[in-house]
């Protein structure tokens, strides 16, 4: 059932140009109004053949937007962790900018009423960064860059939080300098203090 | 022009009765598809009506949760800044539970893709609510529970990114216990180590 090389080289090159079409489209339009026959007329293709690789347009996007940030936003190993968060959350502010074309941010506002969409999302594509996150996290620890007793979902919240939240409200998205400002306190949180112990609220000390 | 007593409680009654509805609608089928012809219906009211004291049903909503808010979310001040953000943290939690029938989940999501709406979100809702929030931020440092240098803009994002983060993600609000651990983490981040300087990266220690 292998495909001849011919026929793998028309596919792949379908397969970019469905990819392309659709995420022109999403920055002209938006996601709410993509449809599977505009990406086929743009891209130069029959319906049938995207539909004969995704179930629907969502498919489409999320497999974009998983192809987009494993080549950009992956997390690098720098031995430095401050720097490296640094890359790796300026690659997803990129996908994230600017947030009325974004595709990225167009199936996140998408999902919150598409429970089928929002699943999909969850499952293939953040739930595998959040553990590739905490991979690099853990590595940081072991290094001796991070607390050993560092609690990662904190971390999480606490470093990709600010992001969302300003995605949410039209903020603007974190500038380098503030970007930095956001680490250096996410990291000093997660440094436990001298004293007093960080369970007791301020107003017992 | 005043109006008598009597029409004035109609009134009063009538925009109850939208709220209701609008709340109730949105609540069973999102916002997405909520329209004030189903509004009125629901609410015993005109559209005219609706439209008389509303431009679209966006101003509506707004409305709606600028009221529910004020009610439930404003900024209590015991004196004690961790438990006054938990009790403020758990009202926008609830408004934003369970996220698919949430209106106020419901219009952020809507506000992605309809610019006028974030517009009206951002500056109707969200910078006079930031603004109560460093009011209440500014208290604490006067009251030195919080450090004078403490970047307000900083604490923002460290105590409410995490909402909207586990929002776009559907990764689940955070439980009453984590909501300690996170208001503690975004604490412990806004009070200046003793050393080394917080704006220096870890691997340069």
């Amino acid at each position: 059932m292998a495909k001849t090389p011919n026929a793998a080289r028309r596919s792949e090159s379908s397969r970019q140009a469905i990819f392309a079409a659709a995420a022109e489209l999403c920055a002209e339009r938006g996601y709410g109004r993509l449809t599977i026959e505009a990406i086929a007329s743009r891209a130069g293709v029959s319906k049938k053949t995207i539909y004969r690789w995704w179930p629907s347009k969502g498919a489409v996007i999320l497999e974009l937007i998983d192809e987009a940030a494993t080549a950009d936003a992956h997390h690098p190993d720098t031995g430095d962790l401050a720097t490296d968060l640094r890359t790796q959350l300026t690659a997803v502010i990129g996908m994230l900018t600017p947030p009325h074309t974004s595709v990225f941010a167009g199936v996140i506002a998408e999902a919150q009423h598409d429970p089928a969409l929002a699943r999909d999302l969850r499952e293939r594509l953040i739930e595998p960064r959040i553990a590739q996150f905490k991979d690099r996290m853990r590595r940081a620890q072991q290094q001796g860059q991070l607390s050993p007793d560092a609690d990662l979902d904190v971390a999480l919240d606490l470093l990709y939080g600010p992001l969302y939240h300003r995605l949410a409200f039209h903020l603007g998205m974190p500038d380098p300098a503030y970007l930095d400002t956001l680490i250096a306190h996410a990291l000093h949180a997660l440094t436990p203090p001298a004293a007093p112990d960080p369970g007791s609220p301020p107003g017992e000390r």
